[in-house]
């Protein structure tokens, strides 16, 4: 360790110290009024990996400005619902929200290929195809007819299938099973005899454990331990096919975005990228916690879904996705966009990060 | 369509307009004074894919300050050669470097784990066990000996294992065979029988063309193609087992980087992490095009590793990183960190994305 020691003594001189000496004292942002936005996130404070991107992004922001530009994050319902945090960027209610845009495939399907549609993109790919496959420019292009410019600024990785109070074998199994599974994936399961319950997070666990439902999606084992939901089920089935990769953004009204000046809209851009590091890393490494926990001291029985319940469920998610594409033009160039992408990107995953899961990890 | 163009037309006012009203027209950074440093790359700039997230870095930290932090990137021997970038840092000559610090292993074999090591993380893995599993610290403290405050900044994900002019059959097809692979693998490989060569990027390609070398590892489809190296070998082996994930970082002088005022170091920072988003989804989208390109229109075969061949690799690796960290109780502190982190992770991973890797890709 010696060698170590010595080298600390090497001199810092030259032009680093020139450096040092050239910076003045008072901090970049001196010189800008304070900034305060609100910010409205479609989860409530109990889904700390989800709802905590968006007090990272405003902590992230104020470091970045010597406090001045301080946005005030609200959990969902204090402003407005859950569910309206995109209406209320919208209509100016406040200047920004933290949502995952898939809850809004009500108002049209588009938003899905914004947060993840079933079979598709892992969280790297949705990265690829936003950074460099000209996803970012389509979903801009798409919410500008809401008032609204997106970022992605989280993700949670792929999801977990969900928990069940029984073993799947077949299809068979699937027919008039009540399970809570919202979105598209729910409209898929429900074509397959599944009797689709919607229910919000803080009633899965009671219905769940007094037998009103059979199976619950949530999230992953990190968030589903803390509503309990392994108490309630001992089944995880760990295919995420309907959740390969969610993103959660943070969404800003047009009129506030075109407010800012250039380098404060880089300052925001910068913090949402590195929320989006932050918070995969940050479920990645709770998950892997708590799913050791889960099978090792909870009982859990955690498995991948029967390849033949699988091959169904991505036959009727295919079918689906192409029906919407049909309908509507826009709809298809997001569409053929995204898969187009992933066609590519999965020939190059299957001989790169694919042969390090399946040949390096397990099977040699 | 209609209905999108009614939405246009709803208003943004409120909060928002209050926001737009109360922003001063001048930056952020105007009362700043500029700050000029110079960053060393360990790159040439034909490297495009990795010399430019240097560039990229320099371009968002100009755009974070209004312009008043730049910072000129020299390409690799233009001011000390790449391999000399550490030591440029260290003893200020620049103010920041681009690297890979796996280049310095010779100095210290902890230095790998900060890039990456053979059948290690990957680089979803890598960014968790730096941000969550206490890697960014444990980097730190050790770089504090080499006035370095490192930072990752890019991420080239899992390399390829290199062009053969031969089929690769059985563990003695390595015998004799001549191989330009650097550093840790390459030492791997020698205690196979491979009689390993080191070669600078430039001269890889006539060496291979004229059977100097009979095998080289390079980056990946898109760097590689542009070296010509499927010209000159037919047989790319994919498993990139000697790279599952590469961090670049940026490198900044100790003394340098205290001169600087908290929110220039998150400004820092930011762009860092910003880069190193930009610069794996570069990666990804480039590998995309330049493999379906080398297999489809350049007759290259593209193929795993022989398992024969992979697991005795596997070996002798873990065999050399237990011997390394036993020799050295900080090289055995973050040796132990990584792979404890890996170890959860890698059942983690077996159940989320490799499920979706080996299962929903493939399989069905």
């Amino acid at each position: 360790m010696q060698r170590r020691k010595f080298l600390r003594t090497a001199a810092a001189g030259g032009a680093a110290a020139a450096a040092a000496a050239g910076v003045a004292a008072p901090a970049i942002a001196q010189s800008m009024p304070e900034l305060k936005w609100r910010l409205t996130s479609s989860f409530p404070k109990s889904l700390d990996t989800l709802y905590g991107a968006a007090e990272s992004f405003s902590k992230k922001l104020a470091g970045l400005t010597d406090n001045k530009f301080q946005v005030r994050v609200f959990a969902a319902g204090e402003i407005v619902p859950g569910l309206q945090a995109l209406d209320a960027v919208q209509n100016g209610t406040v200047e920004m929200c933290h949502t995952a845009s898939y809850y809004f495939v009500g108002k049209d399907v588009t938003f899905g290929f914004d947060a993840g549609v079933p079979f598709g993109l892992t969280a790297r790919q949705q990265n690829a195809w936003m950074q460099q496959g000209g996803g970012i420019q389509l979903m801009r292009e798409f919410m500008a007819d809401y008032n609204a410019v997106p970022f992605p600024a989280g993700n949670t990785g792929v999801q977990m299938g969900g928990w069940f109070r029984k073993e799947l074998k077949t299809l068979d199994d699937l027919k008039g099973l009540k399970m809570r599974i919202p979105g598209l994936a729910g409209r898929v399961y429900a074509q397959l005899g599944v009797d689709v319950k919607l229910l919000p997070a803080g009633e899965i666990f009671p219905a769940l454990e007094r037998g009103v439902i059979d199976a619950a999606e949530f999230v992953g084992p990190y968030q589903d331990r803390r509503l309990g939901l392994h108490k309630a089920a001992k089944y995880l089935y760990t295919t995420g096919w309907h959740e390969s990769s969610t993103v959660t953004e943070l969404i800003v009204n047009k009129a506030a975005w075109d407010s800012l000046p250039p380098d404060l809209q880089e300052i925001v851009r910068a913090a949402c990228g590195a929320c989006q590091a932050i918070s995969q890393a940050w479920c990645d490494a709770t998950n892997t916690e708590a799913l050791e926990d889960l099978i090792t001291n909870q009982g859990v029985k955690a498995a991948p879904l029967p390849v033949e319940i699988l091959a169904k469920l991505r036959d009727v998610t295919v079918q689906t996705l192409n029906d919407n594409a049909a309908k509507d033009p826009l709809v298809k160039k997001v569409h053929d966009s995204y898969m187009g992408f992933k066609k590519g990107w999965d020939k190059w995953a299957a001989i790169s990060e694919g042969v390090y899961h399946s040949q390096i990890r397990g099977q040699i």
